[in-house]
């Protein structure tokens, strides 16, 4: 056996070892899928294992998520901080080496992957973020940023949509440091793809743009070698190289076939493995020495690679001092002193209702005054969701210094290659597009909130209010859904003050992504001078205003519904009745408040409360409790003016005060209703 | 002018008045794609106003639904029982003619369209259906069903993933009955579409396995008679033809732009398109008499062509009475006399635990041998969600009459096309896949639920109950997120028991689409001997058990979760406390149910109450208000066993025991936390 036959054999049968140890696993991808990984790890990629955060090594996805084992060997054995342990700990309760792929929890790992398609995405994003920092930051001489992303893609990758919709942005955008190797076995869960994948791939990518190499031998090295070399060699488009392999292979009874895709091999099938590939070796998690520090040498190649990047790095300091500090400062995602200032003040002066869009609008434009890394686009939606940063520039081939991303009509991708974005670093990104279309973006959002990383996910059109375009386009129980993400913060402001906080709020969590959640409508600007000051928004809830120090009922709202609930307070005002008007824009935030704060807004004993929200009304039990009542849309909207709608819908002042005398008349029903 | 133009001209200017008079719509779409709607409709499709529920009419989709008041014309002019009034009362509360087409709304809109991408892939699903009746019911001299599938297509269609799926599938499965007409403008809301699909539409669809003609000019109408000739002259393929327009056509300041998409041209540009275009008449909403006689000829053509159908069905009937009664049924989408016989036994000797996925599978495959019309797939995943209906078949090319669809890794377009089978008629159908993946299918399971069609989404692996696999497939919000879709009704059932009559309900339900939420993982059968029965299922939540007639506890759970409750009920016996044990396998049916029932099973004045699921806690307040606990997930899964999780998340028996004994001594803090 030759050496690189012995590494790849020690690739595949870590991973087999693994897979059979945790009882629970994909042994087939990495068997059939080792030989590429291995000569793109060990004869191209760049980069140091001993820093896995080298701003400029090359990015690597694995798509597949669920080929975990496979990258597991492979940050093991080149020496990554994860130990021989970790990978017999595979798949078990707080090990670094779960079942699919996930950033954060494993050095090395790029970008949590497992639903298919996202890792697909997520590079393009990635090699987006690599083209706008070199432009912005190379100069003569230094190539600061300089790096390519590969990613290995599956047959489900290539299947999701949300691969195509990024493929397709990546060939119009002609973005060159993409090589993506794709693992072409035929066969997927439920068999051979010929029943559900007959398309033609290659033609398929190079009318998107791309550059195709193969099909290819993915089982022999040399072919894969030259493959990426002449990958490498083209300019100007993303490049994919299609690799014939076999799912599973070596194993004598499972090889190219579904069996050997998402299941143990078996003991005995592990053993019949081994003696197939040639393996000397029958005790599991056997690493040959001289295979090891074959592999090991990534360690010193690494740190000599970047050694001479930081060399270049000083030298571009002395030469472009601002340069530097700028890069440093985007790299980091710090945002620079006094970034805010002014922002809460933007609307001081408003005399008019301003829809929030509008209002984010103004306060994005003036964000992009001071933050250089602020950047992002939407999904051919910009006029209307005002996410234009009017003066930055487009992103386009050649252009790609540009802050506005035009994503196309491709919401999905768009999130994903967000996702991509952050995971780079240097861009803290934001997408655009309608708080219905968060439906069509849901995985990433999730994977966003998963990954901890600060992506803003900005959704206007945010109800009914939108009016005519009618229920396909008014959104019901997506607000509601991006409450329930975890480690989401959701933001709905009540007016331009609160917006401007909100953007405070969203740019400043660097721990996970934010919602922001925007009327289409116009709404009143609340006036400060006689109601609580919009910075309550930091603590998610506030008392915005009340009749009386001792308040007989609570209105809740949140974002274009705060104005009603105030107007609800002031006709229960009239009616002799002391109400609290309650602001609520964000559930994260006000959850995580001390029990006092969140007890002196909202007294335990107090339950006469109503919540008023056009959205669905469940959830709002949390606050409104039995014995209160969440008023909201448990139907579709319909086509109309919104103002028609709100009150053919009964989201109304008049409608808040009537729930509330009935309450206090003991009128009420207990039972939750509409 | 020629009688084409006029009727052309007529077509785009009652569509630009409708949006006028509305101060609100697209224009721009009318404008450029009238004369490729018009030749489909004059000189091809096969429709009769006078019925527009004729079986084998051709369908027409519009995909891109805003352009709404174009089809809202040609439905008009051509004589269904829509009038002039109700397309001056365009996009107004409760007409006929929303923003969006909306199926049920409109007579001979087939379906709800808007979303973009959704109708492309609707119609993939209709001529699935229609495939699937021609081979099961066509017998020599008797095309029986046999008609095309149209759509007129946009750029914003065609970037979106959904299409991407759909196109691929259509493509493997080459679908010779479909023909899509692209309309081809350049033109998105955020410009050229060179900024974000640069992309050779041609070849992408070629690469599919698409009959591409043209690029032609879709403004000259003999050039796209032509093309439509040629179309479906092709066997065994779907066919695009991309029709190259002009957005806004005749519009002199917004002819081409952007600005011609999605807002009222103005008075004055009207006025001045109405002049390019040679129209005489200044009025809003003319309609010249010999544009509408020449329409109106559509009446008598769809009577005569049905006519012809029916003369045929009736000598069918005679030679072939059993297939007639059987397709009349499938058409209906009546379940045959005693459908449902045996399943409510299916489990009552099961002396094992069983998953829910298994015991569905097993319940679909009895489905299947008696309703005729029952089928659908999964997206690559039926060994895993036991959909798969044995002995019954492969959908595939000329295997078009088998029940079981590939659908690929799709699981977006295999929502989409499953609507579009249901709104064909003659299948009712059914999806497959992980809980987890309805992120990636949220648009159509929403719009199934809002055209009120009878889907079944079935989703398996509902918890991190499904183990290794870890966070990234293991759900949180997406089982509270299908309780929040109106029109949806969500089943969880508890156990094998429940299952079955869960199947009962999701076929029964006509009038909107049922999402079925199953395990992974075996859960015991519940031994209905001492429990209340299983039929309890169809008021949404019943009373499973209780220690005593007057409980001072409940516990309320949902599939996975019942057995933990019941378990945790019996624990505080033993503790000396009387709980009650409630199974809720439906929320939509529970609160659907008379108060008195409601109040039974849940009395309101006993509010020492936990809720114990594996998602979201959020929305659970609902039943255990502000003075009880749900138990849940406010975080994402891990990878481990579904047992360590369980045990390390903390949703055990004794858990809720324990709360439960703080709540009563007390100590329980009234806040609802995870």
């Amino acid at each position: 056996m030759t050496l690189d036959d012995l590494c790849i054999n020690t690739i595949r049968l870590l991973a087999v070892d693994a897979v059979q140890q945790a009882n629970s696993g994909h042994p087939g991808t990495p068997l059939g899928a080792a030989p590429m990984a291995y000569v793109l790890w060990d004869r191209f990629l760049k980069h140091n294992p001993s820093d896995p955060k080298w701003p400029d090594r090359d990015r690597f996805v694995l798509s597949p998520g669920h080929a975990s084992a496979m990258l597991y060997a492979l940050l093991h054995l080149t020496g990554y901080d994860l130990s021989l342990d970790d990978i017999k700990r595979f798949r078990q309760w707080s090990s670094k080496t779960p079942g699919h792929v996930e950033y954060g929890v494993t050095p090395g790992v790029e970008a949590t992957t497992g639903p298919l398609g996202q890792g697909f995405a997520n590079g393009v994003g990635m090699a987006m973020a690599e083209r706008w920092l070199a432009q912005h930051y190379n100069r003569p001489g230094y190539e600061i940023i300089n790096h390519y992303t590969y990613a290995i893609v599956s047959d489900g990758d290539l299947q999701e949509g949300v691969a195509a919709e990024a493929a397709s942005l990546a060939g119009t955008l002609r973005l060159g440091k993409i090589v993506y190797l794709y693992d072409d076995n035929d066969i997927s869960i439920e068999g051979n793809t010929d029943t559900a994948f007959a398309e033609n791939v290659t033609r398929r990518f190079q009318a998107y743009g791309w550059h195709v190499i193969g099909p290819i031998d993915g089982m022999d090295i040399s072919a894969v070698q030259l493959a990426i070399r002449k990958a490498r060699a083209v300019a100007n488009r993303p490049r994919l190289i299609i690799c014939r392999t076999v799912i599973g292979y070596g194993s004598p009874h499972k090889a190219g076939t579904a069996a050997a895709h998402g299941e143990p091999l078996g003991e005995e099938e592990v053993r019949l493995t081994k003696e197939r590939l040639g393996w000397p070796h029958q005790e599991p998690f056997a690493i040959p020495p001289e295979a090891l520090a074959h592999f090991r040498q990534a360690l010193d190649r690494g740190r000599r690679q970047q050694d001479e990047w930081e060399t270049m790095l000083r030298a571009y300091t002395q030469d472009h001092p601002e340069e530097a500090r700028q890069l440093a400062e985007d790299l980091r995602g710090d945002l620079p002193q006094n970034w805010d200032e002014g922002l809460s003040s933007l609307f001081v002066k408003a005399d008019k209702p301003i829809a929030t869009r509008e209002a984010s609008g103004r306060v994005m434009n003036s964000i992009a005054e001071r933050v250089h890394s602020f950047a992002g686009g939407s999904a051919d939606l910009a006029p209307s969701t005002k996410t234009l940063l009017k003066d930055h520039g487009h992103y386009g081939f050649e252009e790609y210094c540009g802050h506005n991303v035009h994503f196309g009509v491709r919401e999905h991708a768009m999130g994903a290659i967000a996702n991509g974005m952050a995971l780079h670093r240097g861009i803290i990104p934001y997408t655009g597009t309608f708080l219905i279309f968060y439906d069509y973006m849901r995985p990433p959002v999730r994977l966003a909130a998963m990954m901890g990383i600060r992506v803003i996910f900005v959704f206007t059109h945010d109800s009914i209010g939108l009016g005519e375009d009618g229920p396909t386009h008014q959104p019901v129980e997506q607000l509601m859904g991006l409450r329930m993400v975890p480690n989401l913060v959701t933001l709905r402001p009540a007016d331009a003050t609160e917006t401007a906080e909100a953007w405070k709020v969203a740019l400043e969590r660097r721990q996970g992504p934010t919602a922001l959640v925007l009327s289409r409508q116009s709404l009143p600007v609340l006036d400060r001078r006689t109601l609580a000051p919009a910075n309550g928004l930091h603590r998610g809830g506030y008392v915005l205003w009340q009749a009386s120090q001792s308040p007989e009922a609570i209105i809740i709202g949140s974002g274009s519904e705060v104005h009603i609930a105030l107007e609800a307070g002031k006709l229960l005002k009239d009616n002799g009745i002391a109400a609290r008007v309650i602001s609520l824009p964000s559930w994260e935030l006000f959850d995580g408040q001390l029990p006092d704060y969140r007890n002196q807004v909202l007294p335990p004993g107090l339950r006469v409360r109503i919540s008023i929200e056009a959205g669905t009304p469940l959830g709002w039990e949390r606050y409104v409790g039995l014995d209160g009542k969440a008023i909201g849309l448990s139907r579709f909207g319909a086509s109309a003016s919104g103002k028609v709608i709100y009150d053919q819908l009964g989201l109304t002042a008049q409608r808040v005060k009537d729930e509330v005398v009935q309450i206090l008349e003991g009128k009420s029903y207990w039972w939750p209703a509409t």
